[in-house]
């Protein structure tokens, strides 16, 4: 039985141990299914039965903690987050969410304290894409919404996600088996550092996500013509790289301004580009997220129109292509509800914020309703990147809230 | 003895002959001092005495052919261009500017015709740069400008300029014995491809060259904050590639408009840049030309300044390094007058335009006072590209052109 340390002092300490988890040497990343992987899995099983849970694995790699209710088989409050990470990665992302509530769950066991619903703490074994360059496998195997043609997805050695899986003792044709019965399940509950500066910069613990941003992408080439930097005067040009300039400034001022709307260019080359060639070819990305679907198809469709405009007038052509389409999904109201209640038992201000980056969450909203807590993100809210951090303290305060909610907890009304 | 063929014909054939002078097999590239660079010089050599020039061959490998004046060792009226190209290079850069004046030399050699000078075509050995990434070696030996140190550079084959130019049998501690006496030289003028779009814009056969621009470089980082593309509040957001966009897009509008001035972000990334990533980093370059330094300058000084106020505003900082300055060079209002007399001879319009491109004459201005023609260039102004033509007509304009000149040609008053 773990013994009372204080829940932030352990899982700060917990946090540290478990990168230790790490394929590559001096940072941490843990990729699906590696050796550091199983590592990881087996360190969270002996922490999850170490705080009185029993503990089963799926056949998508996912670790899956029960905390039984006052009466056997009672239907199950999930929470949980992924112990996947990306390559060079913060110790908290995803980590936290997993590590926290076991913490919590910990001090129940030594009160010896049963609820009416049982808990379940999830592990999910993959979120972040990295391996096979397909995300939420462990989510959507939860939620009974695993994509089978990913099985077929290579990893940069060559394996397919199959050979992988079944080379670790994981079953594909028993992967619907992980599916949760949406008739024992009360609601999924994550906790989630917050991956952006928003609770810094207003120098708040924690916040409540209203929604997981909906998000369309596209890669976009322009193509104008490439020409001597001395010797083509301006009126004649049709250069591609200010064209993809004037439209970067243009999603800019599109997306400012709208509380929870966003785009940006992440990716903007000039593709064999020179000092003095006026540049005949531009390649960039865009991405737009917001809370609400109507406001982001609003913004899309503007920057759509105004890209027209901006390529003809510099007599550029564009090739666009969307690469990515996903809708918001809305955290529960009463969820919501329940979670700013338990902020607010605090005497904490309470913050409402939409998630702009994607999460476990998002997949299992398929089987039921969800909600997040997000913890304050130190450095200005930097993640994916050694340089993410998170207070003790913030990690005390955002377990302090979750045992009031879980304590506080009424079934869906 | 070349036999009369019209000389734009036999300006067309040459050139096709010239271009089978490659080290690439099906394109056009001959760069310094490879077999194909040998082989196109003594086809040079070879055309040269059958048009009645004595040959010789300088030790930084310029082929140089003199036609005597009407009394042994007068003072010489100099021509000629480079016969090394680009990579995948056209036809006409350069190598015109050799070919038209052998083809107007072979032309009075049969009509026994001699001048109060001597005329000199000079095939510069090298002006590209490709090889060691030094440009105008052929025409600053000439001008007894060479810059010693360059012997150092290696090609990418790690061979120094020096081993390679020994190799071929030519004498390094010799160099300095190719500049010629600026007293037994009276001028030079060059005829080239305009590699521009501006006669063919204004669809005009030649023009004069007014002084080859003086350009300013930089390479510029942009520094900024990498976050996540969809946490990332807009308002707080330290974009590196929107600075770079808003900054490219500033130094668009403040060249134009102004006549003869030109700037131009030719390079542009974002190093490993990702669609959900608000970029950290962006680099691009900065090329800005004008005929006038005075316009250039404050161009410059005003695009610097309003770099600092951008990146100030949007958080982000900028590590700027000049990478190449190099003043205008103009061409002798005397000589620009008598090749306008030249073509308003023939009837044509006279058009008087700064090359933004560099060029032999500007180093050959170190040694004695410079001219220009361009000839269109045809497909927009398409050059360093296979796709650069000229058409026949334009190359009979030009040789008529070229001997008028040569033919009223008065030494310096």
């Amino acid at each position: 039985m773990i013994q009372a340390a204080g829940k932030q002092a352990l899982i700060m300490r917990w946090a540290d141990e478990f990168a230790r988890h790490t394929e590559a040497p001096g940072m941490l990343t843990r990729t699906y299914l590696t050796a550091a992987h199983d590592g990881a899995a087996n360190q969270l099983a002996q922490w999850m039965r170490e705080a009185g849970m029993t503990v089963r694995r799926d056949n998508a790699g996912n670790v899956i903690g029960r905390y039984e209710g006052q009466t056997p088989d009672a239907p199950a409050l999930l929470t949980g987050s992924h112990f996947d990470t990306v390559r060079d990665a913060g110790k908290y992302d995803g980590n936290l969410g997993i590590l926290l509530p076991i913490a919590c769950i910990a001090e129940w066991n030594r009160q010896g304290r049963r609820f009416p619903f049982a808990l379940e703490v999830i592990g999910f074994a993959e979120e972040e894409g990295v391996r096979f360059k397909a995300t939420l496998l462990g989510s959507r195997a939860i939620a009974g919404t695993f994509d089978m043609t990913v099985l077929d997805k290579r990893d940069d050695q060559g394996q397919t996600m199959r050979e992988v899986m079944t080379a670790a003792g994981l079953s594909v044709d028993a992967l619907a088996q992980s599916a949760l019965d949406p008739g024992k399940v009360l609601a999924f509950m994550e906790v989630h550092i917050e991956q952006g500066p928003v609770l810094f910069d207003e120098n708040l613990p924690v916040g409540v996500v209203t929604a997981i941003s909906g998000a369309s992408r596209f890669m976009v080439t322009a193509i104008g013509l490439a020409g001597h930097a001395g010797t083509v005067p301006m009126t004649l040009r049709r250069d591609a790289a200010m064209t993809a300039a004037e439209i970067g400034l243009y999603i800019e001022k599109r997306c400012s301004g709208i509380p929870g709307l966003v785009g940006t260019v992440g990716q903007l080359s000039v593709p064999n580009g020179a000092a003095n060639v006026v540049p005949g070819k531009a390649v960039f990305t865009i991405d737009i997220r917001a809370e609400s679907d109507d406001v982001r198809m609003e913004a899309v469709q503007d920057v759509l129109n105004e890209m027209q405009r901006i390529a003809a007038r510099r007599n550029v052509t564009l090739d666009i292509n969307q690469t990515h389409e996903a809708k918001s999904v809305p955290c529960a109201p009463w969820l919501q509800e329940q979670l700013s209640c338990a902020i607010a038992g605090f005497g904490l201000p309470l913050r409402c914020l939409p998630s702009g980056a994607g999460h476990d969450a998002m997949a299992i909203a398929a089987l039921t309703d969800v909600a997040m807590l997000f913890v304050r993100c130190g450095n200005g809210g930097i993640s994916h990147h050694p340089d993410e951090t998170m207070t003790a303290e913030d990690a005390g305060i955002a377990a302090d809230v979750f045992m009031r909610f879980v304590e506080n907890f009424a079934v869906k009304p």
